[in-house]
C-alpha cells in the first residue's frame, strides 16, 4: 500500500494546476467551468462527480432526487459563469443492489431537471460493480450575446457583495431539492454587469476565499448583513445541535447560491427587484475575510467548510 | 434494500434510449459520441468511466498508466467517429490511501497521453472516499473539413469489414497501453468513405454486433481472416489457459481496435499502405454474425463478450 499522506484539496488542485495549465484558455484553470477549445468564445463546459456515501446516502431518498442533484450541481456551474446550459452527459457506476427501475430513476430525475432548462442528457457511460454508486455528469453550456463568463477573479476592492438567497442547513434535505441559480444569474447578467460568481458548493467562507484568492482582494463582510441570509434550515439545525445558526450558514456547504460581486456604481434602480442579498464588500485594506460586528470590531473568518481531502 | 434484477447493459439502454432520445441529433442515441448542441456540426462529445477493481486493479500498475487508460479509452471513441479530439475534463474519485503523488501521477498519465494528441485537460472535478478510485474522462472532438462523423449505423450489404488490428489477450497488459487509433481512423476516413466504424471495447463479436444491429443487417466473418487478426497475447493466454487463441480474439475485449465498414467498390490502390485487416462482409442474406469455415458451412457468432450487467 502506499502511505497515507496529509493532504488537502487545494494542495492538489495547486500541483494539478502547475501540470495542467494551458495557455490561451479564455477561463483560468480552477474556475467553475472551462473554456471548450474548438468553440472559441462559444462554450464551456465542466464536470462535476457525486458518490453514494459523501454526497447523498443510498436509500435516503427516491433515486430521481440522487439523478436530479448530479445535474442541479452542473447547472449551478453554469449559473456561476452567467451561461445557458445546454446539454449534459451521464457517466454512472451504479451499485449492483440497484435495480433497473433504479437507474432509470436516475436518469429520469436528472432528465427532468435538465428539460426545465432545455439542458438534456445526450449521451453517457454506464457501468456497474458492487461499491457505492458513483454519478459523474458533464455539462456545456453558451454565453448568450457573445457577453465573456462571469470569472472568480474579477472581484476589484470596493465591489459591493451580494449572495441570491439564505444559506445553511441544506443537509436537512434542501442540497437534493435546490434550484440551480440560472435563471436568476441570467437576469443578473442581463442587467447588472458582475464582476465575479461563484456558487456555494463547500460553505460561503470556503467560497469566499476562494473567489477573494482567485481576485487578489480581501473582504469585509458585515454581520448585520449575514443576519438576514441565514435559512430556515439553519436555525432549525441549530435547534437540533446547539451550534449558532450563523455557524450553519457560513460553513454548511451545499447551498448552491452564487455569490456575486457588482461594481460600487451601480444604480439601486438596477438592483430592485433582483433576487440578491447585500453581505458586505471587496476591499483592498485588509487580507482575507473580515466579519465586522455592530461594534465596529474585525474578526477573521477561516475559510472552513465542507472539503475533500480533509 | 430494492430486490436483485436480472438486467443487462443492452436492456437498461434500451430504456435510457425511450427516456432520452431527442429528436434532431446528428448522431443516433448510443453511438461511440453525441453531437454537441451549441456547437452544431463541429464538435462532438462523450464520457468514459473507469472503475478500480472493473478496469484495473489497484497496485498493479503505475498509477500514470491508469491515468493514461482513463483518457485512450475516450481517444478511442474519438477514433470510432472519425473526429480529431481537441480537449477534455477528468472528474475522479480517488481513494483515500493514495497519496498526492499518485493522484498527480493520474493526471499526469492522461495528460501525456493527450499531449500527444494536442488534447489537453482543461478542467475537473477532484474528490476523496474510502471506496476504490472511479475516474469518468469526458472528450470533445472536431469533424475535420465538414466531414460527417462515421456512425455505427451506416453498414450496407455487401460493405468489406476490417479491423485496424489484432485483437485477444489484451488482458496481458495491452488494455492499459494500448495506442487508440486516432491517426489511423483520420487517415482511413481521409482517403476512404468509411461506411461504419465502432471501437472495440467489449471484444469483435459483441461490438460487430452492435454495430450489426444499429445497421441492420448481417455479417458473414470469414475463418481464414479471423485467424490473421489473433494477437499474439491472445495466443499466448491460449497457451495459458487451454482455450482457443480465436475465442480471445473474438471475445476477450478492451483491445481498442477499430471496426470499419467500406463500400465494395474500393479501390484496391486506395486500400494499399492503411492499417487495415480483412475479417468479412456485410450481407442481408442472413441476421446476426456468422463464421464461414473453410469447408463453407456457417456457424452463429453469439454476442459475448466484455459486458456490464451480466
Amino acid at each position: 500500500m502506499t502511505p497515507k499522506t496529509t493532504k488537502s484539496e487545494r494542495a492538489l488542485i495547486d500541483r494539478l494546476s502547475a501540470l495542467l495549465v494551458h495557455d490561451g484558455s479564455a477561463v483560468p484553470f480552477g474556475d467553475d467551468m472551462a473554456a471548450l477549445p474548438g468553440a472559441p468564445g462559444q462554450l464551456l463546459w465542466s464536470t462535476d462527480m457525486i458518490m453514494a456515501g459523501v454526497h447523498f446516502r443510498a436509500g435516503d431518498q427516491p433515486w430521481e432526487l440522487v439523478g436530479r442533484k448530479a445535474l442541479a450541481i452542473n447547472l449551478s456551474d453554469c449559473a456561476a459563469m452567467g451561461a445557458v446550459p445546454v446539454a449534459a452527459l451521464i457517466a454512472i457506476a451504479l451499485q449492483n443492489d440497484l435495480t433497473m427501475a433504479d437507474a432509470v430513476a436516475i436518469h429520469r430525475g436528472a432528465e427532468e431537471l435538465g428539460g426545465a432548462y432545455e439542458c438534456r442528457l445526450v449521451g453517457g457511460d454506464t457501468n456497474s460493480w458492487d461499491r457505492p454508486t458513483v454519478i459523474s455528469i458533464t455539462i456545456a453550456a453558451a454565453l448568450p450575446e457573445e457577453r465573456p463568463p462571469v470569472l472568480r477573479s474579477g472581484l476589484r476592492p470596493q465591489d459591493r457583495i451580494f449572495v441570491t438567497g439564505a444559506l445553511g442547513g441544506s443537509i436537512l434535505g434542501r442540497h437534493l431539492r435546490f434550484t440551480p441559480r440560472v435563471r436568476e444569474a441570467l437576469e443578473i447578467c442581463s442587467r447588472l454587469t458582475p464582476t465575479a460568481m461563484i456558487d456555494i458548493s463547500d460553505g460561503l467562507a470556503l467560497d469566499l476565499d476562494r473567489l477573494r484568492v482567485a481576485s487578489g482582494c480581501g473582504i469585509v463582510l458585515e454581520s448585520r448583513l449575514l443576519e438576514t441570509v441565514i435559512h430556515s434550515d439553519a436555525r432549525q439545525l441549530a435547534d437540533q445541535d446547539g451550534r449558532p445558526a450563523l455557524e450553519h450558514a457560513l460553513h454548511d456547504g451545499e447551498d448552491f447560491e452564487l455569490i456575486v460581486g457588482i461594481p460600487p456604481d451601480v444604480s439601486e434602480n438596477l438592483l430592485a427587484g433582483l433576487p440578491l442579498r447585500e453581505i458586505g464588500r471587496a476591499t483592498d485594506d485588509i487580507d482575507g475575510v473580515q466579519i465586522r460586528g455592530a461594534d465596529g470590531t474585525l474578526t477573521p473568518l477561516a475559510p472552513i467548510g465542507w472539503e475533500h481531502f480533509r
